[in-house]
């Protein structure tokens, strides 16, 4: 009963195989191999378009890699206030740009409220040297409460962006379970909607280490190789990541296991709601659960073996938290099976 | 025959073995792991003293950190000029320290004159604001060109480094090829010697991706986690990395590939040596050979199926290259077979 | 009519008649003249105990190396959300440090609240290396508004910067200001309460260009001589700050211009009082005036020759502004006459 | 007798006067004043071009500054050896880029030699992401050892830089020194042949503090502007320095001062050339004096009260010092008299 959290799980099989099968032989090293020559062209197509495709070793290089990419002195991203960016990532984004700031906008449950972020950045005149200036929109799709934008909103967004004249980043550590949700395609979750460069995580669903960044803005892919080597994201046998993407991408396994952790997240969360001892905090659209539970309860269920966390209450969660409860977070993953959450349902239930 | 770079070769057999027995289950995430903890430990073991270890994702990162961990304003670092840190990283050491200098001291066959680091780092008074100030020193073991520094000789630059004040760093990418040559133990070649943080590296000796920087000075340890995970290096699903320490270390197998790589660069040094058409630049220590070749014997050696790439003449090498030839460099690696060398001996003498 | 700030002024007679005294003759450079060294010990007098003084360009100078010499990776600094540091400085504060973070803190009329701070420190454990980790905490004296922190607000924030073990950072752009409104002494309104480093503005109160660094933690002295050299703020001929310094000084002339600044402000705010078609905002304390006004009537004295800028709201202003009305902010400095102010009265009394 | 630097000297009285005369009244803060205005206009008119003109604190952070308005990941500047951005100014210019290198070049008497720059910039393929790419090129006019590049000198240099493509920085900290020597105009020693960006230097020829980055490169204006608030370099007050360099370029007083130094140097020079206990190292060409003297005279001399330092001897050097000798700098100014200079020249001729 591990819901601790989707990197808390190995690598898939199919991963392990993929791996295994590409270790033999000699290949050119950084990225120049046939392997990742054919894995960019893979990128193409799933994008249904040509795109610029950068493996790095952590979502946080992904992310902060994505934002230095459109740096400027004085610049400021916004990012929803719960954003990995601004709450996971030691500072890694300012660091990496060498400064620049990430601002917090608000929203309700983990998504950027339009209203707010129009009025946030509108603040900013992008002429005057003082103030800082509008650098970048980051969003995280889904997001860190398990929501997810939809198509619709994605473009309200990238609009406000645009009329701004900022790129918008998408931080996709979580990409496969949101595109599957929404049963869509990647290019309409992406740059057909004005996203302009991708945290692509294949980590959390199934993989050991593959992240890619993907660039939509292909002038921008010279600098960016640059930026990535200065980082030291620039592996040598870039192949092992290729090599998990490979395998990621045949068959779909990637929307497979992505469909299956938003399942098991789905039966998680109808277990929860059954329970007396529990409720939903929200409705769960990928793959985390969010309950208020009592601590005694909760308590309970961890020292009968159930791994989860809890949570700081999000930013528009208007549910009520009684005073001997908390908010917990569940996360499913390729490797939460049904009898793991059935029998979390049982423990529940008593 | 690919002797172009021991980044070329894939994973050894028993890495893919050891990542693929540690894929399934769930385990924590970020560097806390039983087996995170295991290698750790088996660290302190192999360095016969306890040692904060820190895996990381590149032999970039694992420089750029190490040097970073000793930062200071107005800082210089003291380097070969061939050195990896100065030539190969992209000024990724300058960035992440945001701005420390590397400087450019000469030696022959890539190793640090201590004469000329002496009058070199002589020069920066250590109180001046204007002139910058020595930070730290940094050699690599075995070096860019295949020598090997004795134990003497560290020592002698570790007291170098001392009586100045500054950490000594060993860039150990190719670290088990030379501990193997000299015959000592990780103790003896490191801080023993006077080695205050070593970069660690598994990737060019048969692992997929296992860089580490083993620090000795615990009081550091601390703020080195901070920097790490500032820099993006902190995988989360770190036990990939451990899981191919765990194989590489046990039973010795990173010796036994170190050593096969070693004795593969000897033969074929020796059948450069037999060669009429080639002749050893200098006698190769580790798993570098480098040739003297007439340019077109080379060209037909490579239509033939070698792959191996010219270098630039280091400092202090004093062998005569005619104006038809050039130095090319070849390395051997696990993967290296005796079949493949004889077969590149018999092609070179024919 | 000139309110539109305090840096609209030009010098004061007295500081151009000491730069222009110390102006022949030869000195040694780089802040060690002898009338440097004289001016650093008045700052010793003043401070009534052995302080580092260095002097630097510009407030927004002053204010980055006081919190880049806390510096630490996935550092955060708190300060107001309307501070300076966050809003007016281009994002010098994160630049100088290498990306460490501003993190707004909530409190009516410029002030931090003493509950904000600390509930919003506490959600930072020092030792998580994902979340970032307190570094400073930064208050203004005065603030951005004109209101002024009593010796026991500076003291409860001191304390709870100390329980978190954080230095406590004052930018006093307008000490002068602020010290003579409370009538206590820089000791008592700075180390004795708790403040660890200081922004000594003293451009805003009648210099030309005469900020320092008031560093009590003299530990760290040796370390700040580095990072202002480094940061391009080592004035060569720095005895022309002295010089200012020096006059400044002299006779507590100082406190005078501050405590006519003070009273131009307490003037024009009775006149703003008196007049039926403006209202104060709330009750200036050092030399900052903030009045609401309708739009139209602003117009018309700006029409009639006085300058001055409308103003965004400051959290916690609770007064009411009407759909034609705007906030406004009028600076008063040494070089406002009360005939200026006068005139101003008569103007707004129409 | 004080021959120890130029920036030992104060301020000139009519820079003195002119910073008086412009003290009183209001005026907008921020470079935007009609004094401001007035002097980018007198920067237009002396460069017979329009050109964006930025004032700054210092000489390091004029060069910082301009080095990073080019800056470029992985970027590497070439600056001749004994420059002072690489030797006096604690990596500023690395740290203002965030890790931008500092390439030295060699060349005699302080002068980059195009055949070095040539071959050394030559090693870096812009392509290739793990060397380093060219950014740009600096020299300094007049170098630290006193000698001038002629303007062809210049325009092969420039020609260098342009065939890598990438611009070519002044260091001017000297400007008007070598302008006066060369008897020609701003345009010609600058644009004309090739400069993108110069540090042109008030402070050492009679300001107090007067420094400013001319930029040739009109489109990369409005970035630099954000670069330098963000480095803390933007005055509030910045007419105090318009007030100078309006004194400064009134009646062509910048190039008497410098007339006059460099006469001085010259005087100087053939008093050192008359002594038997002296003799000059060089020709001088600008205001500084080079000289190998007697260890034991030159104590007698400085134990007279004439104040000058000792020198490393600078590459290209191939006069004859002896052991008991030394190579001495002096350095004069707008503030040093015939009187000095003679007074110094029977000393020296005793």
């Amino acid at each position: 009963m591990f819901f601790a959290s989707d990197n808390w799980a190995g690598a898939h099989p199919n991963i392990v195989a993929g791996l295994s099968a590409a270790s033999a032989g000699f290949a050119t090293a950084y990225g120049d191999s046939a392997l990742d020559q054919a894995v960019y062209q893979r990128f193409n197509e799933i994008f249904e378009r040509e795109v610029a495709v950068f493996f790095v070793a952590t979502g946080t290089a992904a992310n902060s890699l994505s934002l230095t990419t459109f740096n400027k002195p004085g610049g400021i991203s916004f990012a929803h206030r719960e954003s990995h960016v601004i709450e996971d990532e030691c500072g890694a984004p300012e660091y990496f740009s060498g400064g620049a700031r990430l601002h917090a906008v608000d929203g309700a449950l983990g998504k950027i409220d339009p209203h707010n972020l129009e009025r946030t950045i509108g603040r900013f005149a992008p002429e005057i040297v003082h103030w800082g200036r509008p650098m970048a929109v980051s969003i995280t799709q889904s997001t860190e409460v398990g929501t997810i934008y939809g198509l619709n909103e994605i473009e309200t967004i990238s609009a406000i962006a645009k009329q701004h004249s900022v790129p918008l980043h998408m931080d996709g550590a979580r990409f496969a379970n949101a595109l599957v949700a929404l049963d869509t395609t990647p290019a309409e979750m992406t740059w057909k909607r004005g996203v302009d460069i991708l945290s692509f995580g294949g980590t959390k669903n199934g993989c050991w280490c593959a992240e890619a960044i993907v660039l939509f803005d292909l002038d921008r892919a010279r600098e960016l190789a640059f930026l990535r080597k200065r980082a030291a994201q620039l592996f040598s046998k870039s192949r092992f990541v290729a090599a998990q993407f490979e395998a990621y991408f045949r068959d779909d396994q990637w929307l497979d296991t992505a469909r299956h952790a938003n399942a098991m997240a789905a039966r998680l969360g109808a277990a929860i709601e059954d329970s007396a001892h529990a409720k939903l905090a929200w409705l769960p659209q990928a793959n985390e659960v969010f309950a208020v539970i009592k601590k005694a309860e909760a308590d309970r269920l961890q020292a009968a073996g159930a791994a989860f966390y809890d949570w700081h209450k999000p930013h528009g969660f208007d549910g009520h938290i009684g005073e001997d409860e908390l908010l917990y977070r569940f996360v499913t993953s390729f490797a939460t099976s049904a009898e793991e959450v059935d029998r979390f349902g049982q423990l529940i239930a008593g």
